[in-house]
């Protein structure tokens, strides 16, 4: 007798943990090198040799009270402070610590921005293809997903449809880039057009609207693209940040949310975000890590490791004849399915030990998500697997 | 245009955090020596030597895929497996890592067994006095609180009022044993009876009822009580488990859930939690520090240090004329207000720069929470301030 949700998710956990978990059972029984698994965003580049070091550090150097031991529920006043900082140097922003709130993760953060702002029955939009996860989010405090068509030539938004979307039921929008899954970047001219239907909408309904951005990807840019901060674009942005990728600390579940002063109410909704940190059992982010990310903000991913995956496997793919979306960030390769059910494709990978991620995981049928934040040496020796799977499909 | 429920807790937040972050600001004033708060469960005592390292080897010895990467959302496997076999050989338990989920602390086990178990207006009963957040654990999945009267002589749960507060809708009791705030141990007897209740009421309505024992001071007890592992006395029992207390690592947020094969459904409410850790946002428990717990399972707290504090604070009180409840576990002091509202108790006490909670926080007017997690000089140092609120009180 379990909720009626879990029941649901139950019969359809996680494609994309359900994968994760597939790759560990096949790795068992045939051996890990034998195993292409490309379903999670789990980074092979370790984190680096400073984190370790400001955690030894930290250990060593403070009373186990300031580090092991409770503290407010936004995190420590001294991490926040240095994060504000960072930020506004960076991008010319003028954060204190009280626009900073310290969270499990980008999904922890997530979570308790969505409780602070969502009544049972408000709407949030989100651009296909997304992060299936926002679905759960959502609905964890009554909202109701709002899906905007993929565009399926350049995969930003579709700010036409998406317009069309907002009601005065809409509450939050939720944007994600660099993408997961696409790899593409929301140009800053989709990114101006955006803040300013929202800001039209705002008026026309009377009432805020939300912009979230998920923002782990945010320094994982390829080709000399800017780095970019996104509360410029539009008053009501809340960001949520996570050390998973930047710092290769998935595990470790810290990130942190921004309100600027800009938002609507900003000290209430920081105020807000922290109740909800407290009342959904995060309670804090954890401490030592809090310490550790603190002083390596300037610590900068190996993206190059990233980049060579990238032009490797976009060419190699490319040329066995699949259809890629070339990722200007994020670590993931956007493929078209050679046939129009990509299930079909995903279970033909299967059978050459080549792991990834169906399309319809991101509402977004017909395309499948390559993760190539793994070894190099994995992906070259995939590329056997590649060519078999390629001429299955009829490509070769 | 926040959610409602936060519109709300924001006009109400929590007592204790409030004291908490009221007791900052007072020390920033006055100096942190000449403020006696006694307000929050924050351990004084330091994590034990072992823990941190514990940690140090963790960073030192593991890959970093494997230290901060993701795992299973119910944690690492042989985290989990060392946390059976240790509680397998303590308390004659047969669990594997498959009855073990890793966990965000006791409050995100908590909201994680809720989250799987609650329909929006499932009734969550609890024992008066109870830890606020219960409520709004509850709330967050839609859950009712239902109260059970406290029994003023001894504390030990109305097993005659519980009866009567079982209905159709129950879906879940919560106990908290020993307790928070009374300090109290619930019997055997206690525990024989509530379980046998249980049965009784299963049968009578048909469906399961789920007792959740919430036990971050399961270690934490005194004069020779045995430390007592609850899933013996009742079969549908779900554990959340913390090492805030036992490793005084609160900041850390780290603990974890027991589902016993007993359970109805066992296989079926293990994997409802992970997904339910996965969707609100956990994801998992921190990597790193479930490496460094899973070295220190047979660690012990200080509780002499604890033991020194209550036998001393017990004992000065109640010769200073106030009425306290002996605390048969974890760390705190219930004391009965010398006046009708205890909230002028409250506010008498911080002219003296003493702050502890209101027992109204805990749904029991008339008492206040004194936490002795403090070290014994700064309790010796309050006892003039004691003195001089014994004689405000008109107690000398």
């Amino acid at each position: 007798m379990l909720s009626k949700n879990i029941q649901v998710a139950l019969k359809g956990n996680s494609v994309i943990r359900a994968m994760f978990n597939e790759g560990k059972e096949m790795a068992e029984k045939i051996g890990a090198e034998n195993v292409y698994d490309f379903s999670l965003g789990n980074p092979a580049t370790p984190a680096p040799a400073s984190v370790n070091q400001a955690i030894k550090d930290a250990v060593d150097g403070l009373d186990s009270m300031e580090l092991h031991g409770y503290m407010a529920n936004a995190g420590y006043p001294d991490v926040r402070t240095a994060i504000a900082d960072n930020l506004n140097e960076r991008f010319g922003t003028d954060f204190t610590f009280k626009n900073i709130i310290m969270t499990v993760g980008a999904a922890g953060g997530l979570n308790i921005i969505l409780k602070t702002l969502l009544d049972p029955g408000d709407e949030v939009i989100v651009f296909a293809p997304y992060f299936g996860e926002y679905r759960a989010y959502a609905g964890n405090f009554g909202g109701v997903i709002v899906e905007v068509a993929p565009d399926l030539e350049n995969f930003q938004p579709d700010l036409v449809d998406f317009e069309k979307k907002i009601t005065d039921k809409t509450k939050a929008v939720i944007i994600n880039t660099p993408n997961n899954p696409t790899g593409v970047i929301y140009s800053d001219e989709t990114m101006t057009q955006l803040g300013e239907i929202l800001l039209k909408k705002e008026k026309e309904y009377g009432h805020e609207i939300y912009l979230i951005s998920d923002e782990p990807y945010r320094e994982l840019v390829y080709d000399g693209a800017p780095v970019r901060f996104l509360t410029g674009f539009y008053h009501n942005t809340i960001v949520g940040y996570s050390f998973s990728k930047s710092l290769s600390l998935p595990g470790e579940r810290i990130g942190y949310v921004v309100v600027p002063n800009e938002v609507t109410d900003a000290e209430d909704v920081q105020s807000g975000i922290e109740i909800s940190n407290r009342q959904l059992g995060f309670v804090n982010a954890p401490s030592l890590i809090q310490k550790a990310v603190a002083k390596c903000l300037d610590e900068k991913t190996d993206v190059a490791y990233y980049d060579k995956n990238r032009e490797y496997l976009y060419s190699e793919l490319t040329k066995l004849g699949f259809t890629c979306i070339k990722p200007q960030g994020a670590f993931y390769l956007w493929v078209k399915s050679p046939v129009a059910d990509e299930e079909a494709f995903v279970q033909a990978a299967k059978k050459h030990h080549i792991l990834f991620v169906k399309g319809s995981a991101f509402a977004c049928p017909g395309y499948v998500r390559i993760a190539y934040c793994t070894s190099y040496e994995k992906i070259c020796r995939s590329m056997p697997a590649f060519e078999q799977l390629a001429a299955d499909m009829g490509l070769r």
